[in-house]
């Protein structure tokens, strides 16, 4: 493990001071961060189904399991960004990351922001079910906003 | 969106009363659990590198970077599991997974009970430097005796 930390190359895909917090790997390929942020879109669908499920009524909501869902879909909503570096603009993995991503980096950070709000809005409700049910609305408007915009059909 | 909870069938890959939550879905394929599974590791692999890191002095400690990432590591560590179903043992996707995932269903839960037991020490333990690096040190040796066991060199 000779890896070492920082912060300032990924932090430019945002512009420093956003906010993000930054803690990957310096020497991080872009293979590796395309691969880990579709880990982590790959992980949000798998919480997001039953999350929808039981939000929009085709699954009995059930309380446990909204606050399980809710609270992993709020840690892995923070876990794609740093995965958009600017070295993987021209990645060769196949992936639907639109070069908007790059043009508009404060519409982008406003969608990766407005996908962390609403799950942390999802996750402190889902205890309530009409609150829970409000939430997830939300949590969706912010999924489909941010594909419309950044991610190729 | 018409699939369906079910807990039963990934259930019993650990045996019924496990305590293991299940809530993916009935008509999750095989492809896409082996899918879910490694991405739930590729993001463990995502988080654990800074924190091994910090844990053996190569990167300096630093108490935010090391509670989120152990938070981090907390949720990851509960998302594999169900993604070993025992309709994965033939899949056909390239993975890692050896036979005795299921041939030793008792011994593999425990290999992933110690994942999430460790990694929520280490979540806890996360602002004190000594307290964090002594618990890292428990979550390697967890990681380590899974593979050992259960993933093809």
């Amino acid at each position: 493990m000779k890896k070492k930390f920082l912060a300032a190359s990924l932090a430019l895909a945002f512009g420093a001071g956003s906010g993000y917090v930054m803690n990957s790997f310096a020497q991080a390929k872009p293979e590796q961060l395309v691969k880990q942020r579709q880990s982590a879109m790959t992980l949000i669908g798998k919480y997001w189904g039953p999350t929808n499920a039981m939000a929009t009524g085709k699954a009995p909501y059930d309380a446990a399991a909204a606050q399980r869902n809710a609270g992993f879909l709020q840690a892995l909503a923070q876990m794609p960004w740093d995965g958009f570096a600017e070295n993987t603009k021209d990645s060769p993995e196949k992936n639907r990351a639109l070069p908007a991503i790059w043009a508009e980096p404060a519409k982008f950070k406003e969608a990766a922001d407005r996908l962390q709000n609403t799950t942390a809005k999802l996750a402190a409700s889902a205890k309530d079910e009409a609150a829970f049910k409000a939430a997830a609305g939300e949590v969706g408007k912010a999924c489909g906003g941010c594909h419309e915009s950044f991610r190729a059909k």
